[in-house]
């Protein structure tokens, strides 16, 4: 049984969508699960009496499952992150991750500002040993199979050995959370050829042949929604606008399909006939279908999700904050983090 | 009448796709033009021949409108472009960009390897004064207004300073090729807010702020396709990367809808209802129908179309350059380029 603490107050549709996910995951976490709701209490009542008052049989069924922990304070989405976190002692985030680290939660979850997540965790969380930094996997949709894309944007300076890091991270992560054994890794580049690349991923794609992953060279921005490597390696920044570029396509895609289908009468009736192929397709490729990404690297399990958040997407995240639990995902990467250290100093040697 | 010189032998489908895409072009440039097929001369002869037996009208009105200029070295797509230049100095390469320098011809149009274009690009047809790189500047398809991304792939590490000379790059031609008088400029980055970026755009960021140029600041990813810019500025690795990943992600909504329409009779019968529309929208959407980029900054007329153009991607590849010839694109940035030069040296001396 884990419990998961969800910041109540992160996002821009808190306490409303987050309070919603958190009874949506429960209800199909079948109550195994507990969810910590971290914020200013009266604020997170209200909302949940407002929300359980609608269905009854929910709320008999999951309310048992809902914790409530006191957060006084808030930080704004424009504060700063780290003037956020010594003036605001208290905030959800700060409660939230100081529970993890009294051994009273498993996990940590919220769609706050992203900076002040990513600080306050490698903060109270602490870093694996060996790592100079954490990194944020987010899984891609795909036609073949998720593709995770490591870091989508919490480093946006990197060395290549913090690439390599990277790798590692993604690997273990594919391995324990997707079971793919000995899964391969590819680098996102510009071109498929090794001699391809800026600095960074020239210097990367050679400490990843020197490494024992399963490395399979440079793929580019098309591979990622139909990539054969099963993690896809590149620097915060990179990652990031390839991820925001992607979820911008799909959206703008779709509505431009929507518009051309309302622009005849003979479109419009094949749009209605295609409706729930078009639904399918809409709900597989929504980022809210993966709700968030795991910040990799610490001691300690830690979802990050899109400030926009809907219902489904905090669910989501809530979820994948579930499975890291139930799959030991940090106890695993500290098992194989050795092998990283020993490649990472071997770098150091060579350079 | 613009003289525009085509690589015949460059790209994966050269020289079917090549002087196929010539004669499309042409019908439609209603015969103002001439395109200088550039290769050997009796590789060009035969397929010239074969395509036009096809059509006896198009060849009598066509043929004259088409040069075949002699260039006997081919240089393969994985050969290092230097080395390419040095043993095959009558590639058709060199031969095609050298008829710029000699005033034979005012266009340059490739989809041969692209580092051999550019590297002998700027080797014979030489730099604007007071620019350090020439850049690739992409249209990219957008639901609202085209959108100019430079650089696109032509400078895999950059400085701040070259990204506010890709800025002049890229506002002279909105301005010159699609008449926005005082464009808009973006910065890609990683969220709207001045503060997020990577060492390289926050000091973009400042240097183009103060420019004279309008400058919008950050956009993200997602505002490729929907940006209110008229120019999005960024170094050449991520442009490539995030161009690419556009390109990927429509081909894989458009490969996914049509997989799911297939699922069931009733979404098939729709399918057949929406193809019309459906059709708009993949034209619109397909990276053949810009066929290619200007590599801007040069004292000559070049652009750069995929190595896997085919056939309409040649054509609007030419046309873009005809249509570079017809609104002066090199003469008009030769004027405004003074105002960058005087941007740039105050930027030294502020660093």
């Amino acid at each position: 049984m884990a419990r998961i603490a969800l910041d109540a107050m992160g996002g821009d549709f808190a306490p409303k969508a987050t309070i919603a996910g958190a009874l949506l995951a429960l209800q199909e976490l079948d109550g195994v699960h507990t969810v910590q709701l971290i914020g200013q209490t009266s604020v997170i009542e209200a909302e949940l009496a407002s929300q359980l008052s609608r269905d009854q049989q929910i709320a008999t069924g999951v309310r048992k499952h809902v914790e409530i922990v006191e957060a006084p304070d808030v930080i704004g989405m424009s504060e700063k992150p780290t003037a956020g976190m010594r003036k605001k002692p208290n905030s959800s985030m700060i409660v939230g991750l100081r529970l993890q680290t009294e051994g009273k939660s498993d996990a940590f979850v919220s769609a706050g500002n992203t900076g002040a997540q990513m600080a306050s965790s490698a903060m109270l969380l602490k870093l694996q040993p060996g790592l100079t930094r954490p990194a944020i996997a987010t899984v891609f949709p795909t036609a073949r199979k998720p593709v995770i894309v490591i870091d989508s944007g919490a480093n946006v300076d990197c060395s290549s050995k913090e690439l390599l890091q990277f790798a590692w991270l993604g690997a273990v992560y594919a391995e324990c959370i997707f079971g793919r054994p000995n899964p391969s890794i590819g680098l996102l580049s510009i071109g498929e050829e090794p001699e391809k690349g800026n600095q960074l991923t020239l210097e990367a794609h050679a400490l990843l042949e020197g490494s024992a992953l399963r490395f399979e060279g440079n793929v580019e921005g098309r591979a990622l929604l139909e990539s054969e490597a099963d993690v896809v390696v590149c620097d915060g920044f990179t990652g990031n606008v390839a991820l925001k570029t992607l979820e911008g396509t799909i959206r703008s895609v779709l509505g431009a399909l929507r518009d051309e289908i309302r622009s005849s009468t003979r479109a419009r009736v094949g749009g209605l006939l295609i409706r729930p192929a078009a639904r399918g397709l809409r709900a597989r490729l929504d980022p809210d279908t993966y709700g968030g990404g795991y910040l990799l690297g610490l001691r300690g399990l830690v979802v990050i999700a899109h400030g926009s958040s809907s219902r489904v997407a905090i669910a989501n995240a809530t979820r994948l904050a579930a499975r890291g639990v139930e799959h030991r995902l940090v106890e695993r990467l500290a098992e194989r983090l050795p092998e990283t250290r020993a490649e990472s100093r071997a770098a150091t040697i060579d350079a």
